[in-house]
């Protein structure tokens, strides 16, 4: 059997922030069928992750360079690596049957076809939905969680700064924090948006989400001040003990000015620099010596032995409605230069996903 | 009894690299004796430290504001703390006799006054000179021991860059690294110099110097280099583990660059940033993010628990001749300004001390 096999693609490498003509849809013919030994895999997509780190890999071979993170570029017309949860379909592999629910690497397609030893494995729901394998208990929650508990180090009563706090990562690192008895202070741009929040639909700006449905101590809009540094001292009149930075550049700065002794920030993301490698944080290093601070780049891949404590712990947190899962699920394949852009903007709120087939 | 007490002051609080006309001499009576009670304590400085980072409380106000490290400022005309070896004249702390060698907080002077709980302590020389209780086995020490082994957390045969690499500091880090088994290149200005080694005068240009005496792998003049970056490729085609950062700015932005997986940089110093506030390090993040680096502030001061550990450490591999102590020493309390503006040039050539008193 062969399907039509509709798939996102690049257009065009992209310069700067992304936008939607960077991006095709193509489809293209797909045999359901593998040859034995092939060590391949097919799998349907359900739903598939929207991140802004692969923003980075979409780049121009001479930018990808420039970065010097040693990213392997996408080629134009390539399909798009994604996280994502899906059927399986067909394979030579003993260890799946056809209908098993699969995590993994998949791409921005309807069928992904998964190469010999492609980083997929059967996944086991909990009895959640499928989608949150992708953001609370996914890679995003991984990532918050390893971050906040294992680079952070918290201890209860400690000050803690989250950017992008309305983002996939900052709101659980936010949640997270305030679980674990610490103050919290979310920055985000604010819009009045819609979304779909326990069941039902609410209109919420960004900032007061964080505050009554989150728990955050305080948010702001960074959108409506002028300066970084003085916004900081009102909200951290005690000074900030962890930074979990996901923007980089100026909100770095002004973060390491407002800290106190010993504090950490912890590097997750720098999605100023994304957008434009000009842009670089430049803290105030003699700061960073008499305040004896640790900037701490980390990414949660290296923390997956922290797996199934995270998974317990925060399935357990989910079960007592102690952790709100935030999820931004737009539907069809067609819509993803449409979501990915806007994380761009700052349109998603909490995981961005894309809905792709019908579980 | 009284005497007239020279010692230097301020004559103008500091902007950029401090000048020789900045300081001015001054002399003042003061009686070698106290009033019971007054918990003060009167030393006779003979060897005293001259440490860039003093610059630090030389500016004004207003600039100190602006480095935002809480620094106290030295009013023009007051007595400018140092670290200094002196003799003890008069107290009535009943601690110390009549003769006892101390060291501690003293002052730029030929006589200093200690508050009450002062930070001073009597000395054993544990046979070594007093001036080296100021260097290798004083605070210098401290910092490289407890920088180099409790923030890098080395492994044998790691690749370790060290900046300033001929100063108090960076010229011990970068020995304790060889005899840790590391690859160690430094940085260097580099002047054809005379200096007082193992006991006779010898001429050397600096970067000879750290590698036929100290026995670094390799050693570069910053000054000869255009393109920092490709330098330290050069250095390190296998890339930096370990970066020993004693100047910020773009030094660290190459060394950073050029870093592997899981690098550490630990910034005891950027004297860059003490001469002009405005230079300041911009590390690339995402490199940080996607190396997992680690770029962390640190003072000697937080390690005093390794003391015990450096000293016996530190003594036993002086006496077993594997470490070379580095002295720069002028002579008298009027050589001071152009000793510690000569640090700025990077005149000096490991610990710069001057010498105050015959013991």
């Amino acid at each position: 059997m062969e399907v039509a096999n509709k798939h996102v693609t690049l257009k065009t490498h992209i310069e700067g922030a992304p936008k939607e003509s960077d991006f095709e849809l193509k489809t293209s013919p797909l045999a359901l069928s593998l040859n034995p030994g092939s060590g391949e895999m097919i799998v349907k997509n359900l739903y598939v992750s929207i991140d802004p780190h692969q923003l980075n890999r979409m780049k121009s071979c001479s930018l990808l360079q420039k970065t010097g993170t040693g990213f392997n570029g996408i080629a134009l017309g390539e399909e798009i690596e994604a996280y994502g949860v899906a059927k399986f379909v067909a394979s030579d592999n003993v260890d799946f049957e056809k209908g098993d629910v699969v995590m993994g690497v998949v791409t921005w397609a309807e069928y992904s076809k998964i190469r010999r030893n492609g980083m997929i494995r059967k996944l086991d729901p909990l009895g959640f939905p499928l989608s949150y394998h992708l953001g609370i208990l996914g890679y995003s929650g991984l990532t918050a969680y390893a971050g906040f508990f294992e680079i952070c180090k918290p201890k209860r009563g400690e000050k803690v700064f989250v950017s992008t706090a309305a983002g996939s990562v900052g709101n659980l690192v936010g949640q997270y924090a305030k679980l674990h008895g610490c103050y919290v202070v979310g920055c985000a741009g604010s819009n009045e948006r819609s979304l779909y929040l326990w069941s039902y639909i609410t209109t919420f700006p960004n900032v007061q989400l964080l505050k009554e449905k989150l728990g955050f101590d305080e948010a702001f809009n960074y959108k409506e001040e002028t300066d970084l540094n003085s916004t900081l001292k009102r909200y951290f009149p005690d000074g900030i003990d962890i930074y979990f930075d996901n923007v980089g550049a100026e909100m770095q700065e002004a973060a390491v000015a407002n800290m106190n002794t010993f504090g950490r920030v912890a590097v997750s993301g720098v999605i100023s620099e994304y957008v434009d490698p000009g842009k670089r944080a430049a803290p105030n290093m003699l700061q960073v010596i008499f305040k004896r601070i640790k900037i701490h780049g980390f990414l949660a891949a290296d923390h997956v032995g922290l797996f199934q404590d995270f998974i317990s712990t925060t399935s357990h947190h989910l079960r007592n409605g102690e952790l709100c899962p935030l999820e931004d699920i737009s539907d069809s394949l067609d819509s993803i230069p449409v979501a990915f852009t806007g994380l761009f903007r700052g349109d998603n709120i909490g995981k961005k996903i894309v809905k792709i087939a019908e579980e």
